[in-house]
């Protein structure tokens, strides 16, 4: 790595808008988690494909590694700049390009937040559908391949990306997808990029399915006598076809710290939070089905939440929840774990997690869009404690392992960043082997995000 | 190509079912359409992932070329063995490997028809809905990242393989993806390898998503005044949400092509025929919202299908409109076009493509999955014709260019094979040769399926 003679370069390029002070440097060395590194060596704030193509190219004739930075928000160091190098952040490409109604599709700059890219939808009687919680950048989330409380329904970011402009390890930009609704034409470059936490391009701009605003919503919160009751009623659902929207599980933990963090009075129960959108007709008929199949499974204190303001509450309440649990021990960091398992073996899963949290002696509340089988324990730890810290990499770790077990996944939504990378051969075997093929024939020099997701020689 | 030397290792290991015939060999040639090439050399018909991965071990010892085939359904020159070598037929492998009802998917071997999967699971309550009109091989689906008429409601073989069992060039076996309905751990393989036609590698297994039978099912014909009124018809539809779990569009030229074939007595006008999946309460709001536009429209003659019987004769009729319209012109075959654009662009790219077809003097129904986007031209030439060759090459290839302008696609079902290769380099610019570096990567000696796809060098 040649980084001097790449940053003279690129100030040339970019002027103020290569940052290498200290504060600009530390703050992209930040971390939600557990997870650290030290700082990049420069940040970068390009504006433009071209200044991205042009930041790679020097980069790639400098040897210099290159880390995409949207939100900061993802969950197992994916953004970290592991090997120093250069930080690219996508803050001032953060426009919608092209709004096309009639074919319920967006352009965008993968800077722009979920939130500001539905805001900026409004009007248009659409929406962008994909929920990861945090109010992440939309080039990170495809680059994570996120997912989050709607997927149940719409889908993940795998299903939700048309297309994509990808600048490469060499500095050549390359379109995936068309504008048209399918294709059978040549590789899935699309669902490639996707997931691959930028280890093999940037992401420049996206081409985003839309959906339609639901005429009607209804969402509606329960309690149950017990866990498994309360999974059962959700396995059962998903068989019945009844279209969930969102289907959210939080245990007796969770609850607690929900109800402390925002003033919630739950009984301190396991709860499932349900959403069902679709026309007024269609979400009667759902919801009714819906409350015959909880009861079933002796749910209780059922309340349906009708108005706007009653459900903004309820997934405000909801999105917050990693927050509560932090605050629920106070000056402790999460080790916020992510496992996917199939339906059938939801319950066994959550069950074997929180005896084994239970005996392992720190507080983890277990919550999750248990409609996926998908669901997180929220390890709190002391950061002063290297035996907590053990505890929870040992926990996490069996959760991971319990996963693979049961057929499933160790991750999914969170992805692998590095902080899952000692799993990769566990769930891969030999298709890892093929990830790394893929990886140093687009990324010979291994400069684009290295030590993450791949096996790195 | 050392193809002697490995014969004799292929009969070692198969006996009989290492066929050298020429009745089989030719067999293995045939294509459904304008597009031929010479036979194999041999054929294999393995009964187990172990068997192939020592077919492939043998293939890249000596360098032979590698062909699956699944059904021969395919519509581009798939399953061809441009370069000779051994052509791996799928037929022994088509069992049932395990139902799981409650997680709602199915594993399978390649060789099992879709027809024959859905007899499978008749009494499951669940079926697989990809239907792509032939009751091609599920292995060959995948490969050719295959839809058809319910793709706007269920999504294309994108959409529902979860995960697979692959035989890579060099004879070694990887697994992708999970029995978890989403993961986001490492690069998306199970994406990469649906749709790369045979070119990466042998599909040995396959993990399906299942959806519920519907409880109800209704489904409609109707006539339009003209093909804008029909388009625009299908147009609103989407943009209303209405979730059709079919829409498909028939030409003046396409229904009497069937009336003639299938004894129907359809008025001489553009139709569409429409299907909608649910509970009874919602398919009878959504036919009734559909009538509504329809009607809008301009729509006549609305018949609605609500037996069995008759909804089978209506899919019946429409899954022979190939057959029927080769019959509209005896001895003639067909050149089966397929485009794909985006959904506002539909109008124009079908009535263009009209115009253009009249002008150049051949007969060329035009019918097709419009929900998607999605149409078809069958144009029909007198085989012994070196002009109509020339004329239906170059509408075909006009269709396609006129795709791209609008934004679409070359094919957004048919997939590439060798007769759409000449069109990749424009689709797909720099992408193309990314698409060629990971085929590199996989397949360094080009043994799989060589001449498809990917640029060769």
């Amino acid at each position: 790595m040649r980084i001097d003679a790449a940053i003279g370069d690129l100030e040339a390029l970019l002027g103020e808008r290569l940052s290498r002070s200290r504060p600009v440097r530390d703050q992209h060395a930040q971390s939600e988690t557990h997870l650290h590194a030290g700082p990049p060596d420069a940040v970068a704030f390009p504006r433009s494909t071209a200044e991205v193509a042009r930041i790679a190219s020097i980069c790639a004739h400098h040897l210099v590694p290159m880390v995409g930075w949207g939100a900061g928000t993802s969950l197992e160091g994916h953004a970290l700049a592991l090997r120093g190098g250069l930080t690219v952040d996508f803050a001032q490409m953060d426009q919608v390009l092209e709004v096309r109604p009639e074919d319920m599709i967006v352009r965008v700059q993968p800077g722009i937040t979920r939130e500001a890219l539905n805001a900026a939808l409004r009007d248009t009687g659409l929406f962008f559908p994909v929920d990861p919680g945090a109010n992440a950048s939309i080039g990170g989330m495809a680059a994570t391949r996120a997912s989050g409380t709607t997927a149940v329904r719409y889908g993940t970011m795998r299903d939700n990306v048309l297309g994509l402009e990808v600048v490469l390890a060499d500095g050549r930009v390359i379109r995936t997808g068309t504008a048209a609704p399918k294709s059978a034409s040549g590789y899935d470059l699309t669902a490639l990029f996707v997931g691959s936490e930028g280890t093999l391009g940037l992401i420049t701009e996206l081409t985003l399915r839309l959906h339609g605003q639901p005429e009607a919503i209804s969402a509606a919160v329960c309690a149950f006598p017990d866990m498994a009751a309360a999974v059962n009623c959700v396995i059962e659902t998903i068989q019945h076809g009844i279209p969930m929207a969102r289907i959210e599980f939080l245990d007796a933990a969770s609850v607690a710290a929900c109800n402390a963090y925002a003033q919630m009075q739950m009984p301190l129960q396991p709860h499932l939070l349900v959403e069902f959108n679709g026309t007024p007709a269609g979400v009667a008929e759902q919801a009714e089905r819906f409350g015959e199949i909880a009861a079933e499974h002796r749910s209780e204190g059922f309340h349906w939440a009708s108005k706007t303001e009653e459900r903004a509450r309820l997934w405000k309440m909801r999105h917050a929840a990693y927050r509560a649990c932090l605050a629920a021990r106070p000056g402790s960091v999460g080790w916020v774990t992510d496992v996917c398992v199939p339906i059938s073996r939801l319950a066994e899963a959550v069950e074997e997690t929180q005896r084994d949290i239970a005996d392992g002696g720190l507080p983890g509340p277990i919550l999750g869009h248990v409609g996926d089988g998908n669901f997180h324990a929220i390890l709190l730890l002391d950061p002063e404690s290297e035996a907590e810290l053990a505890t929870a990499k040992r926990l996490s770790g069996r959760m991971a392992e319990r996963a693979l077990r049961l057929g499933g996944t160790v991750t999914g939504e969170h992805g692998i960043g590095f902080g899952k990378l000692g799993y990769m051969a566990a769930e891969h075997g030999e298709a890892w082997g093929v990830m790394g093929d893929i990886k140093r024939a687009l990324d010979p020099h291994g400069l684009m995000n290295p030590g993450k997701v791949v096996c790195q020689t």
